[in-house]
């Protein structure tokens, strides 16, 4: 375990990149979670205008700007989801993958989370249903377990997976051709309809009308709705709810970017970010006076 | 008299030149006033390592992208000062220097006003005199500076300057007793009369003759009366208080940018900027609509 860090920043896209910058910049202790140096889905923009400073350049430009600018602060990404978060008073402990990290803030700044919840992954949460194959994996062993996957990314989840021996139905719910290194029954061109079971779950059952029997489903979306990844989030429609200084309800959690509402514009995150990190450092340095 | 604007926008620092280009890129016509293509505050600032995307630039690096980004966009700033507007219903009326001005909604983003300045503080400005000590602070580590606070909001940032190893000089200018975390050297009572040195500030000089070798003078003041521009706005404290949209108790009246409170951050007014711009035509697009 890690020793325990100022400010946990999750996801590193704009906003998270700019409340690491701008943490480090004020002599704080970070660690940026996120899935690559900077959200894919900036490198993927077509072109972006309205970042002040930068015109007519490619998302892919401006992640590189971004990029060069973590480097010159020795600023690194730490591959990995967050699974979940835990309060435990005076700090937040939280499951990335199969390590378990402690932060005394966290700056939550994973984007918009992608959709509804399908049926009945609300109610298996826990109980069957899963974000996290390197989290709960191995208590999979032998068994059967569906992987419901939005991105190429998570087929390294669902290796993993196979690996250790579980058996595995994996759905690409994306649109490349996916490329497994391990066995397992490759379900394409399939969409979730729901998934059932009594207690806890016993089926997922697909568009089309098949019937998967499981033990267990992971879901594997690029970000976690936000209520999910820490318990008793206010939240206000689909987003995080937060005041002027990027404080959520829970002392010393704070979000910053998409998740926190429209716009999504990458200049209107990035000083969500930094507001964050600020609001992040003032928080500490109250908990310190204590 | 000019035709009827969508939006004019108060000021041409990080906030107002984010609205412009991003009104701008939405298609709206606008009038962007200040005094020079972008703010004096900003072009004089040391050095800025928080704004994503430029590391290491200096303020007037970052101006100078800032008015590529303007004149690629044929966006120009209209030299002038606002006076006072006035709400004519669905339109807004300004008298800038000797002209009038209409326009449907108005982006106020003049950041704080610095009142009257002190004896020798604009010729220091950029040479020895800021007026952030967290941007600027870490350049003055184990050197000296004077912090004149003019309210007690500013105790914060003689402590951050305290705790990395700055020897300060604080310089309460309001009545209640200060009380700061970190070793200082407390002058109460005192008023600055000049700042003064040969190219870069050597000594504060206060109005009972004490003369104060510093290397810095950081000027906090806090905000002013935004309520004079407009009658009828609301204000949280010294700022204008607005809501997550940067919408102000009037209708068509935003404010995006450092007199919308602290933190005093570039890339905190570019994202407000942002937003603002985006109320602004959805208040249009409303109006339209009627």
């Amino acid at each position: 375990m890690a020793e325990r860090t100022d400010i946990a920043i999750i996801g590193s896209g704009p906003a998270g990149m700019s409340a690491a910058i701008t943490a480090t910049a004020r002599g704080r202790s970070i660690m940026l979670f996120g899935s690559t140096a900077v959200s894919e889905k900036l490198s993927k923009a077509h072109q972006i205008n309205n970042y002040p400073g930068f015109y007519g350049k490619s998302g892919e430009e401006i992640a590189a700007a971004f990029n060069a600018h973590l480097g010159a602060m020795d600023i690194s990404v730490t591959q990995g989801k967050v699974g979940s978060i835990y309060s435990m008073g005076d700090y937040f402990s939280m499951a990335v993958d199969s390590d378990v990290y402690e932060a005394s803030t966290v700056i939550l700044a994973s984007g918009v989370s992608f959709g509804r919840p399908l049926p009945g992954e609300d109610e298996h949460l826990g109980r069957g249903v899963s974000y996290c194959a390197t989290c709960d994996g191995m208590l999979y062993r032998g068994r059967k377990a569906a992987v419901l996957a939005y991105a190429p990314e998570e087929e390294r989840e669902a290796d993993f997976l196979a690996s250790i021996g579980v058996k595995v139905d994996y759905i690409p719910v994306y649109k490349d051709e996916p490329v497994l290194q391990n066995e397992m029954n490759i379900i394409c061109g399939a969409q979730p309809e729901s998934i059932e079971g009594e207690g806890k779950v016993e089926k997922l059952v697909l568009k089309d009308g098949t019937e998967l029997e499981e033990d267990v489903v992971f879901i594997l979306r690029s970000s976690i709705a936000p209520d999910k990844i820490i318990s008793g989030l206010e939240l206000d429609g689909n987003h995080v709810k937060v005041d002027r200084g990027m404080r959520t309800n829970i002392p010393g959690f704070f979000a910053a970017g998409d998740i926190t509402g429209t716009p999504y514009q990458y200049v209107k995150a990035a000083g969500e970010g930094n507001v964050a990190a600020l609001s992040a450092v003032s928080y500490i340095d109250g908990l310190s006076r204590k």
